[in-house]
């Protein structure tokens, strides 16, 4: 088969990290007999550097007409003034309406190799593995009004945490879909103790649930989840949660897996169904990292985690995805670690080696 | 001297924990001969059971009198339906508003003697002592509008994330105050790459951080604070946010201390000062916790720093609170602890024994 992907470089260690995870996919093409058509544009700082927008017209209409999009990182110290007219970020956010990406979806697996990694007891993390459903294009983001004005006594500014029952909906069931396919568990947060918002997510979480009597629904509020997941990780199949909870909640689960540079993630602009495509965007949910920018340290086994995820969620290539994941396994088992990862006993390695033997192992 | 203080049991473990705190406040009105009048009044699922409201005006005239409020918790499970009319924890956001608490101070101290009891490795653990400045009046929990309605296309709900630059400003000096009587580093959590308010948020913290050359004042964004807590706890001396990443982040935080059972917090209606009288209610960050309720295993530890915490910013009587602090260590170090804290090698404690043994120590 025949598949378009566009391809994200973005900014810092980006180009490093996609060019080991296309190395990964040309091994899966080659193997299983594919052709990935991919073409490459701007986002971000590059952008802004070449076009003054973080997000060219003609990135978004290459993006709509792919099956796919792999998207490495974005963002630069050059353009971290807030003062400054246009961010590397925007073009993310941009991204991310514009192509109607509203589930963001994040796995988070402790490999037993790495179960010594992160700042918590491997006991705690030992069996780690759930999946973050977060709302995307909704809520704080995106919902007007969102302003900054002058009143009589003073500066004033607001943003509105607004969501309809169909935002709602959809996106929780992108969380009973993936539940289903897993433990049978769906944990959802929200603030229902304060927020008319969270209220609403509740009700209609219950009322979505009649659908799904296969799966046991239960609901956590945001600040006793944050508690949850760093006591008790293991308890959690899958959650899902509004756009400004799940940003938050996401990076401090991020720390169970002992290094961002691990982590992938999908942004789907539809419900997952196996054996179906859903139209995404694919992406590492590390930074630029500027400073390790260039050097050939920086992990890239999170980009290529996540063009496994696209080949199972955007091109229903379930086999081909599970090959890139069985050879991550292997190569962490065989003591290959980046520096990131590094520890006693194993054998460092740089960015294009690492995806060498990834590759070698596809 | 003289003090007035108006105590709220509440609900749960609530009257046990108290009980213990007001025994070690009346070792401390032995110790150094003041006289602290004591006036019990009703809050929370107790409260609506006898007057069907969460806070009895009765009960708020008689905060108003008083130098300073002592509250131990609030919650029942026969109330948690969201449908019903009333729940106990409006009656704690009714007296937040009502007394004019914007400032919730909650420090997060790890104990050397306690270093193993959390999730985290002690190694990453040891040291850990910050003090978590969240804004209690504004944002996302009071701001209006905030409401569900009906749309031609179905339901929908707001809250408004709203600040003023007085709101703003009055918080983000208490943070400023305690750095000052500190180690001299403020970081100001926002998310300023993606709302309005917290750009607002930014500019007015540079704005008074004019006032405190002596402070460093550093920016950090909610997602990475989420991570830098449990990667590098020991980096941070005063922390200062809005209300509602404040909530998340500091039960997050709590999980450092190994149990909610050891930590205290002080809601303030001004900017304290040291030597100055600030009016304040005080309260133990944890929950009513119904299933261990009457059982004698509660730890009141949390309650009696809370005490401290009450003589040292309302009722300036700072030789007091340390009293009171050193004596916890004194016990702690002696090896008693009450279930939630037991390991190895230590003595179990009830919740009545470990106060009488801190309030002899003191
Ligand atoms: C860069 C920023 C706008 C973005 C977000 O807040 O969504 C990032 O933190 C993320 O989680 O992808
Ligand atoms: C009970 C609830 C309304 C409250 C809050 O969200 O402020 C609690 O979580 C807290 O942090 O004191």
């Amino acid at each position: 088969m025949k598949y378009r992907v566009t391809v994200l470089p973005g900014d810092g260690v980006g180009p490093e990290v996609m060019a080991e995870g296309m190395k990964v996919l040309d091994a899966v093409a080659k193997k299983f007999g594919h052709t990935f058509k991919l073409e490459y544009e701007l986002i971000g700082a590059v952008a802004i550097d070449k076009t003054d927008s973080a997000l060219p017209d003609e990135t978004l209409k290459m993006c709509k007409k792919s099956d796919a999009v792999m998207l490495a990182a974005v963002g630069d110290p050059r353009y971290d003034d807030p003062k400054l007219p246009v961010h590397p970020e925007d073009g993310l956010l941009a991204l991310r309406k514009g192509l109607g990406l509203f589930a963001n979806i994040r796995p988070v697996k402790v490999f037993d190799e790495l179960v010594n990694a992160s700042t918590l007891k491997p006991e705690v993390l030992r069996g780690t593995d759930f999946i973050f459903v977060r709302e995307l294009t909704g809520g704080v983001y995106f919902a007007k009004p969102k302003k900054q004005w002058i009143t009589a006594k003073g500066r004033k500014a607001t943003d509105s945490m607004t969501y309809t029952e169909q935002e709602i909906e959809r996106i929780v069931r992108v969380g009973f879909e993936l539940a289903r396919s897993r433990k049978k568990r769906l944990v959802s947060v929200d603030k229902a103790n304060v927020l008319k918002s969270s209220r609403l997510w509740r009700q209609v979480a219950i009322e979505v649930s009649k659908d799904y009597p296969d799966v046991a629904l239960s609901h956590v509020l945001v600040d006793a989840c944050a508690m949850q997941l760093i006591r008790t990780p293991t308890v959690f199949d899958v959650i899902v949660t509004e756009n400004l909870f799940g940003d938050i909640l996401t990076d401090e689960a991020a720390q169970l897996a002992g290094s961002m540079g691990m982590l992938p993630s999908a942004s789907l602009a539809g419900i997952p169904e196996s054996g179906k495509q859903t139209f995404g965007l694919f992406e590492p949910i590390h930074g630029s990292a500027p400073s390790i920018a260039g050097k050939d340290i920086a992990n890239p086994v999170a980009t290529i985690l996540t063009v496994a995820m696209m080949l199972r969620y955007s091109l229903a290539l379930e086999k081909e995805a599970a090959s890139i994941e069985k050879a991550v396994e292997i190569v962490l088992k065989q003591g290959y670690r980046t520096d990131d990862i590094m520890a006693a006993g194993n054998t460092r390695v740089g960015t294009k080696q690492i995806g060498d033997l990834i590759a070698a192992e596809v």
